[in-house]
């Protein structure tokens, strides 16, 4: 049995004031929880439609449909949903590349960026604070479980940049292009917000200025920052 | 005023069946209308609640903000809806690179894909007949007006990559790495459907299998269609 309370905190924690306060995010669906629990991020809660779906984990709740989909933030709730508790993050490590994003607002994008770190292997993901919240539901979907390996950080970013001993490049519409660059084997790299790009105050502490070049009409509109931001990391993991 | 015929034929056009009937297709809102007039796609009826919003062209029909909503696919229409001619589709050159899709179902990946073939100045996107309708109102709206600037044509795959003199390279997960191909300067890049990348058919008359390669956990999942063809597109120009 669930009760009224636990379905009030659930739903609450779909907005990040609430996320903040008790600590803890959902996730939904078998694949992202499975990661999840295989990362041993520390399981708060674990409802189930159906005792088949997954292994038992101590606070594991059998519950009904009609339960579940009072809870959820899907327009399909899938038979799954987890509270977990929001890890600690980890101390940065310098030594390989860090992606650092500067006010990325879209939560696809940030998601779609989660599971691009995993796929090259980027350890470390530095958020400016007015980017999305990583535990935002959407974020979570697209991320397809990669959140589970990828240290996700909020910092103010001109101070992390000013402090920090690895070059620092940004994406520019107006860059080199990376395709002449010669990348060192360590750095940061900066991609900006949607419509705007970096920001004037970050763009103070960048070093190096890149670009993807554009061989088509001078009209078209720019590449979206998760697409630039998969060029680039095959760019870093390439040299 | 807009007769209820009018009304009745623009809605039906976010079918693909009554696109095919008709030769017509829905764009809506002023940039990727104005894309499609300057790249003289033909015009067959533009509807504009403001007249102040574009040039005067024949066929531009002054209508109410309700009329408008009536005829739109979106929850928040914008304030211009344009029908226009299908466009012929152009003979294929063979003087640079094409992509081809197999099966690609997600109306925004086609999107995407569209929108990075005008980045990286790809002229020809060649389509199995079970991709999604490049006029689909979905696709049209993630193009952002680059369905203007490239030639999309549906075709037979297996039969148009038997016949080609260009060499063939497909995205497969077990490719050989692009990092250390040499690739051409001009040939076909294939790219799969979402869930089951290429067809067995197709992959039969593919003569190099590429991929991108992963660097971090194994359990990643792989790549969504429209970043991998961002990487691959980007490894075409910088050779």
């Amino acid at each position: 049995m669930v009760t009224k309370n636990q379905i009030k905190l659930v739903t609450s924690l779909q907005q990040k004031k609430y996320r903040t306060q008790h600590g803890l995010f959902v996730v939904e669906g078998k694949k992202t929880v499975n990661e999840l629990l295989q990362a041993s991020t520390r399981l708060y809660k674990l409802f189930v439609t159906n005792v088949q779906a997954v292994q038992d984990f101590e606070g594991t709740e059998l519950v009904s449909q009609a339960e579940l989909r009072q809870m959820s933030s899907l327009n399909t709730p899938s038979d799954i949903l987890a509270v977990f508790y929001k890890p600690n993050s980890v101390e940065i490590e310098n030594k390989d590349w860090i992606i650092a994003l500067d006010a990325v607002r879209d939560p696809g994008n940030l998601g779609t960026i989660i599971r691009l770190c995993d796929w090259f292997g980027i350890k470390h993901l530095v958020c400016s604070s007015d980017t999305v919240d990583c535990y935002n539901p959407k974020v979570l979907q697209a991320t397809m479980g990669s959140i589970a390996r990828v240290n996700v950080l909020y910092k103010d970013l001109s101070i992390f940049l000013k402090e920090t001993s690895l070059p620092v490049y940004g994406a520019f519409m107006d860059g080199n292009t990376v395709h002449n660059e010669k990348l060192p084997k360590k750095g940061i790299l900066v991609m900006g917000n949607e419509a705007n790009g970096i920001s004037s105050a970050v763009e103070q502490v960048i070093s190096h200025r890149i670009s993807i070049p554009q061989f088509g009409d001078q009209t078209t509109e720019s590449l979206n920052v998760a697409t630039a931001t998969a060029i680039l990391l095959n760019e870093i993991r390439r040299t």
